[in-house]
């Protein structure tokens, strides 16, 4: 696809990832799971829509459940540095002939002046300065749960063109950390950061424009495995998609779980510090088995496969256009259905050709 | 199979599973593994064994990693309460027509005077009081490492006829606290203790007599978690075959690695006291997909379908039976690969059928 | 005074400490302390008592807290293996000459025929084999809270003359897994168990028959410190008496806080296995600062000097009689206030005398 | 004092503290403690210095151990943003009428073109922008210690008058996310940040100019306990100096230690984001006694008295300048040696006056 230029205005500065409009086809099944059973807090609420905040934040919100039709994102939105960083983006993108819309009173509650855009991959983003203050609840420790999510940690997105979607980051301003290339000179992910985290967003190779997870940390590891442990015992396990585990790319620990409309939520802990401008990049090969599990265990297929659609500024889905690039769970899961590790990480010693016969591959 | 009789001389007083004699094909490999990967610690080696202790532990050892040509079980070691125990064993044993051999100086370097049969199901079984004494290593925190494993916690034998080899567990003076059944009454597996805790061994059904694993606890779960990380980090990741995940039978977190012969290792923790005369007995639904893994992740084949020989008083290798019952993976894994769950435990309100292309299942 | 005979019938089989019959002098109060902040689980209340349990018990309760006149204890109950163990217990203790009393109904709600006795060192003792079951929560992680009480761990007694209580506990089947003493042959405190851990109760040396503490255990160690984080959370810091830290007797990770009325509740996380017959006692200097707490943290005085009453079987408060042999905290809390270490223990390499302006000490 | 006037000339932009370059007595003995016992990693040493870095960092190293004839600090440095950021850095001090030394290669190996400042507190700043790259070790899993340090957290200077520095730091970029006053409009100290965490720096009212801690962080709590225990194990726990405990102020898990010569260095984990321009300032009153201990534990008078020289840029120690405000030790620890709570905060309910016999108070 044609590459997307550069504008001439600045880009706003963006602090980082601060909350997601998402559409959910049944409030009561939302707030059932993600405040009874994940423990966000509820700042506000009415018929139509449940704002929440993890156990850290600050400003309004994180995440607001909307009542809709489709199961869709309605916004992206991020945080900027000033006022003016609103005025920013809106010239920053009416120059990239986007469509945009301003309201000073904000699309969200509790955030004021914002304006959002149909962005060059089709995403709705949204930047704001202005919010409400809500009670950071950080030393509440009479209200922290066993599995509490205390920040949130980014966005991910599925785009079929992962380097035409980072170079329009890049110029945003955004800092790639980490990606996953083969030695073809595909690229079939990269992560991006304002922050000094690991990611802010992410780019997943795919059919595009979609969204593939949203993301709240925990402070430690066994946060993480509380929240799998309360889903069984909830007889909730089926909304365990993948994990928890180690990535290899980020470094963090991972689980991937689904809510009632199958909009799919990381709950993740412990990446690096990656604020500093040189900051090294670490480019993986598809190859490598650990990449995306440090452990070695497969990644389901449908957490390569299934997505949630995105909404247009009036709310219609926007239309998903598909990959040509190669599929990484194409490449990476053989006739054999398994991942195979790159040349040189021979585990031979150890067990050789009978190791392949772990884990997913040998079910087939 | 034809029961066996419970024998008219008292059982010996068995405290717990006290140590493993394991054949390993490369002494060298299996220390890098057993004390370089894992961290046991050693008591005292030479050029044909190795003998290995857990971080809290005071007797001798709780591994013995001895050369051999074929990767294979020696010996299950129990310790007994007192010197006259190992007499009622031999005794025991005698009654029951096994054979049996009597060591006053011990079969196992820092043991004393044992005796080791070779009992009905075909498992060689020692039972020994007298033991050196080694350093317990405590409150050693400058020796600690961050995946510690702390102490011996169980065996797991296969066998293929559950019922048959648990009635003469129990008459042992084993108390079963676990099992797994279907409504044709087949039992798939049941624990069984001697300690207060879970288990002292389990019996899995399957093709047997094998050794399935041996488990090693730790402190907390995060231990568990740096053992995968570190055979990530030494691209070791193959030896991970199943987990980390939450056991429903046990309740214990864990991990199952396979060292360098094969021989299958779990790493456990947090299991719950069983010790009162009438503590619940939990019975299981085969088909229910939260009773291996809590949280509905499926156990991968090669888990049902590996084992480790076990070796007769001479040192040959004990010829395998065949399961006649019906296979708890067969079962279990449905033309669909996806363990279902019990009638009654629909996840259906949040996402139906649909849940169920998650996992393994729609790899196929 | 007087040793204390061992009587010629059997002693009853005691599996554990399994309940403490608590008088408190407001039940709104100490529910609120128990249930809201601590999270232990009613089985059963009225408005006399409510009987609470452990997440893992199956027993019907491990703590009953009882609205009296003064705070005190009326029974430290301990379960035993069979039903004629409570006839064994009952003729144990008339041998002794202790003055006992029979309820096949049982003296609380939940527990069946029991046998209570005014034993020789004072304390009201119960035996009882029969009880209701309670649901065992152990994988009831809904419930779970972000520092869970998972099971009763331990007493703790308060006795003038240690080594006449121990040889009384030895008789009666516990032992000894650690002691303090010092050169002159002066025993300061015991450990003694049943059920494998480092023990079901300790005599701590000191104006008495007074009840130290009763201590509970979690699983890891950051739920020991979220219970710390929310009673500051909540305002409570001044329950904080003593901790958290490490033992180093029992080797556990600790906390001591204080209930309404001023009873001790120890949280308590990984000690270590005792079952064996051989376990080696360690006997601990009087003169080593890390005894108490293996980071040289100081005790403070309140944790020496303060604990509950007892009641005899008419509910009268029993008698404190003193302690004669020398005081822990005199011997170990010099003109200095600082605990000093063990000849041979000196770190002056490092900081030499400077080090002791350290902790408490120059406080004074 | 006279206040410090802002230059005309743009501040550098600082990223983070990164460094500190640590005179010590005796290079063995440091060495064994920051790399024997706390584990930093070594990525350079002579005969005269060593160069450390935490297990996450990439720069060349985060702590030199230099020696010296005396304990002190040589240099705080701060990283830049750019190379040019050394020149502002320069022009901005010396405006300031400070004195600079500029070094094209630097004043610490592994570091390039540096500018070293004699700072209006008198405190010997740096700042540089180029350095080596070292092999990041964060997936390193087969090097990682239970007692892991994984970053370079923060800075901690003793100075006079705390409002003064403040408007001086905040000049130069920091932004105040916590402080201490009382209601006479006393500051007793103050937090300052430009990574985005609740430090970089922090004032800390005293004798000045010294440096009262450097503070490395860890992944998890129990990773701090692990260091503790390993102190004991190793007799060394005279070097714990206070804690671990959490914080009132920044609501981070603590401990502080000090090494062979007295140095003292925190190790910290999991306090909050602090990044937007609007994160909410937290002021503490003095008298609130969870501010410093948000379990109440009291302070020993060592933390506010003890702390390190710094030296000019000729080597030689700064003149310490008496502070004139009120002492926080001394408002803070009354006749009783209690630290008293904000009134409003009563805890009365529960124990009352009675509850101020705990801890420190009655030792006297």
């Amino acid at each position: 696809m044609n590459e997307i230029p550069k504008p001439s205005v600045p880009a706003p500065d963006i602090i980082r990832c601060a909350a997601m409009d998402l559409v959910v086809t049944d409030l009561a099944a939302s707030r059932a799971f993600y405040v009874d059973v994940l423990g966000l807090h509820v700042t506000e609420e009415d018929d139509e829509a449940i704002y929440l905040r993890s156990f850290e934040e600050f400003i309004h919100h994180n995440l607001v459940l909307r009542k809709g039709p489709v199961a869709a994102v309605a916004a992206f939105a991020y945080r900027v540095r000033t006022p003016e960083d609103v005025d920013r983006a809106e010239a920053y993108y009416q120059e990239l002939g986007c469509r945009t819309e301003r309201r000073a009173d904000g699309f969200q509650k509790g955030f004021g002046d914002s304006v959002r855009v149909e962005d060059p991959l089709g995403f709705p983003y949204e930047f704001f300065y202005a919010t409400e203050h809500a009670e950071r609840l950080h030393q509440r420790y009479d209200l922290i749960s066993a599995g509490e999510l205390v920040r949130l940690d980014h966005f991910n997105q599925v785009t079929p063109d992962v380097p035409r979607g980072r170079k329009y980051l890049e110029d945003l301003g955004f800092r790639v950390t980490e990606d996953i290339q083969d030695d073809q000179g595909v690229t079939y992910a990269a992560w991006m950061q304002r922050k000094g985290t690991v990611h802010d967003t992410a780019l997943t190779g795919g059919n595009g424009p979609r969204m593939h997870h949203i993301a709240f940390s925990t402070h430690e590891k066994h946060n993480i495995i509380q929240i799998c442990d309360k889903l069984g015992a909830l007889r909730m396990s089926d909304h365990i998609e993948r994990g928890p585990g180690r990535h290899g790319v980020s470094n963090a620990f991972y689980l991937y779980i689904t809510d009632p409309d199958g909009h799919r939520v990381e709950i993740y802990t412990q990446d690096y510090w990656t604020g500093d401008p040189d900051n090294p990049v670490i480019t993986w090969d598809v190859h490598d088995n650990q990449r995306r599990d440090w452990w070695g265990n497969p990644v389901v297929p449908s957490w390569y496969t299934e997505a949630s659609p995105v909404l247009d500024l009036d709310g219609n889905l926007v239309e998903v256009v598909e990959r040509t690039d190669s599929s990484e769970m194409e490449v990476t899961i053989g006739a054999d259905g398994f991942s195979y590790t790159r040349p040189g990480d021979d585990d031979g010693t150890y067990r050789g050709e009978a190791s392949k016969g772990f884990k997913i591959g040998n079910q087939l």
